[in-house]
């Protein structure tokens, strides 16, 4: 975290900022190593190019925040009191009196937490300073990979074990229970997201809800789930076909996996980004099915579920190693079902790797 | 919703404010009755005090929305389009070119979100319409009331598979893991904040993480959890002592379950909310713990698990019928472990109804 914390600041001192107050949950984990939901309090670390950082949590979290290693000025704040005020003094005794420019996430911290920001720095000029942190984000090092990889690990449990659950005649939501259970027993306390269990026509909706729809032969079967783990996600999707699969499905389900290979094989260093999602779209609508893939090819994943870089067509930036992004092409017909194909990618020195590895053959599940 | 709808346009109205951006889930959902997760994604709904109204969901979400009921406007966007130019292009054909007086979320608009909205609107003074949404939320409806009394059953189940799965050396992760398959084979497709099992010491800390703790005889088992159904939440904590209880654990959680009640008896409407929280307070303390209990007495709780009323004794507000908050106290020791006994409140007519029910009496679980 230190060395984090010095790059942010070098990045702010190059940017001529005196001060940026990280607002996000997942920054503040970035810089600190603590991971929290503060519900509606406030947290936040004010970080300067040179002087020691501060950070502003709840008072009932500062331990949990010095546990995570946190060896500098903590504002600990009761339910009761201006977490503002505090910061304000704390800021007074170091002499930061006036800052002229100020950094904050703009598309984090809220309109009226910046008015209260200002009101302690009233001349202060706002830029956004999220960009920075996104630029280092995106790289991810090491000890990130590693925790990614196993949470991608635990996702290919998750759709594991959620086969083992399909019977004719379970709904959804059983299997997204066992699913969870299964997961949870493994120590997973949190789901980077809503797990998607729909059968059937059902998968036909890219943000279907999961719910009573029993499974029957012939149906679809999409699962779209992930992990939280150490502060890091995964996100894999698989589809499958129950008992029996016709010509229609199989060539929806080809196509899809075309385009997702297609768009794997594009994946190393140097590649423009938006080139990855325009390519799956090529194959989409040549075969006659580009109105019915909706969104883009993925998204950039690691604290975040989504993050930077945005995998769409209209993204010019270019891969870089120890980039983690997912690949994720659909086609969805609201009366025959949809098929979306997942995986976890990490751009490597040369090329990619997977990091979700659940067989994407079209499976016919007995 | 159409009421909710022509309520805010009146309170906009006598604000004299000329339209509100509301962008927040909740009240995105309170007045829409599409309850979604945009992530990064933008939603709104720009609420006028006399015209029909707009809402901007990601394209391929304006067909879940028409389902659940929304029979205005709808501007949906590819991820490639930038959904303020579409609004922009919707407002001029409306003829709204300036508006005088703007309404937002002030807390959860984003300071960059406020930026673009201003650019479409750049004479506009910004209001805070958070009050207006968060007094409305403060009263439930039947319809709110007989949905989160179902959400406070789910809980109540919660902790029932909780204490049926204890048994001596069971992790909490793994407790925590019965509990939410329990829930989700009911239906049950989140939890209203991350499940907390904690037992012995790890129970001392208000905010503490599950893990590998095993269960042993004399703990303390404390469980805190809730659910989301249909987009209302619940909350509830219990605390239990696996197989024997020493005397300070008897002294700890009688106090706990003295200032719990006491707190109930004074939920009528006319009470001062603040000396719910007071009179909790005051027999800890009289008790010797009062350095043990860091939060406020309780939360509102409704469509967020946190909203208004905040139960801290510096709330002067008065509760009122159809007003829905927690009664929490609680005794934290880091070396002996805590103890917390929440329930679910609703504000009746002449007094109060807990809709949480599992028994509060001191339970030794053999």
């Amino acid at each position: 975290m230190k060395r984090r914390l010095q790059k942010v600041g070098q990045h702010l001192k190059e940017a001529g900022i005196d001060a940026a107050f990280i607002n996000g949950k997942e920054n503040f984990f970035y810089l600190s190593g603590f991971h929290t939901d503060p519900h509606e309090r406030l947290i936040g670390l004010l970080v300067f190019p040179e002087e020691a950082p501060i950070a502003i949590v709840p008072g009932m979290e500062s331990g949990q925040l010095r546990e995570a290693g946190w060896q500098y000025e903590v504002i600990g704040y009761a339910d009761h009191e201006d977490p503002w005020a505090k910061l304000g003094g704390s800021l007074n005794k170091r002499g930061k009196t006036a800052l002229s420019v100020l950094g904050i996430e703009k598309d984090v911290l809220s309109y009226g937490r910046t008015e209260s920001l200002l009101e302690l720095f009233p001349e202060s000029e706002i830029l956004d300073v999220a960009g920075i942190l996104n630029e280092m984000r995106v790289i991810k090092d090491a000890s990130e990979i590693e925790i990614i990889r196993r949470a991608a690990e635990l996702a290919d449990y998750g759709v594991k074990a959620g086969v083992e659950a399909l019977k004719a005649g379970v709904t959804e939501m059983e299997v997204l229970a066992k699913i969870e259970y299964e997961l949870k027993k493994k120590g997973v306390r949190e789901m980077s997201f809503s797990t998607m269990v729909l059968f059937g026509e059902k998968s036909g909706q890219p943000h279907g809800s999961p719910g009573d729809r029993k499974l029957q032969k012939g149906d679809f079967v999409l699962f779209d789930l992930g992990v939280v783990l150490e502060g890091y996600t995964s996100d894999i999707t698989r589809t499958f076909v129950y008992q029996s699969a016709n010509d229609q499905q199989k060539e929806i389900y080809e196509t899809v996996l075309k385009a997702q290979k297609a768009s794997l094989e594009m994946s190393k260093p140097g590649s423009r980004i938006g080139d990855l999602d325009q390519t799956a779209r090529d194959i989409i609508e040549s075969a006659g099915y580009g109105d019915k893939f909706p969104h883009r090819i993925g998204h950039g994943m690691g604290i975040n579920v989504h993050e930077f870089p945005s995998m769409s067509h209209l993204n010019d930036g270019k891969l870089k190693e120890g980039m983690v992004y997912t690949i994720e092409p659909g086609i969805y017909d609201p009366a025959i079902g949809g098929v979306r194909i997942e995986d976890d990618v990490l751009i490597t020195k040369d090329g990619y790797e997977t990091l979700t590895n659940v067989p994407k053959e079209l499976q016919i599940i007995e």
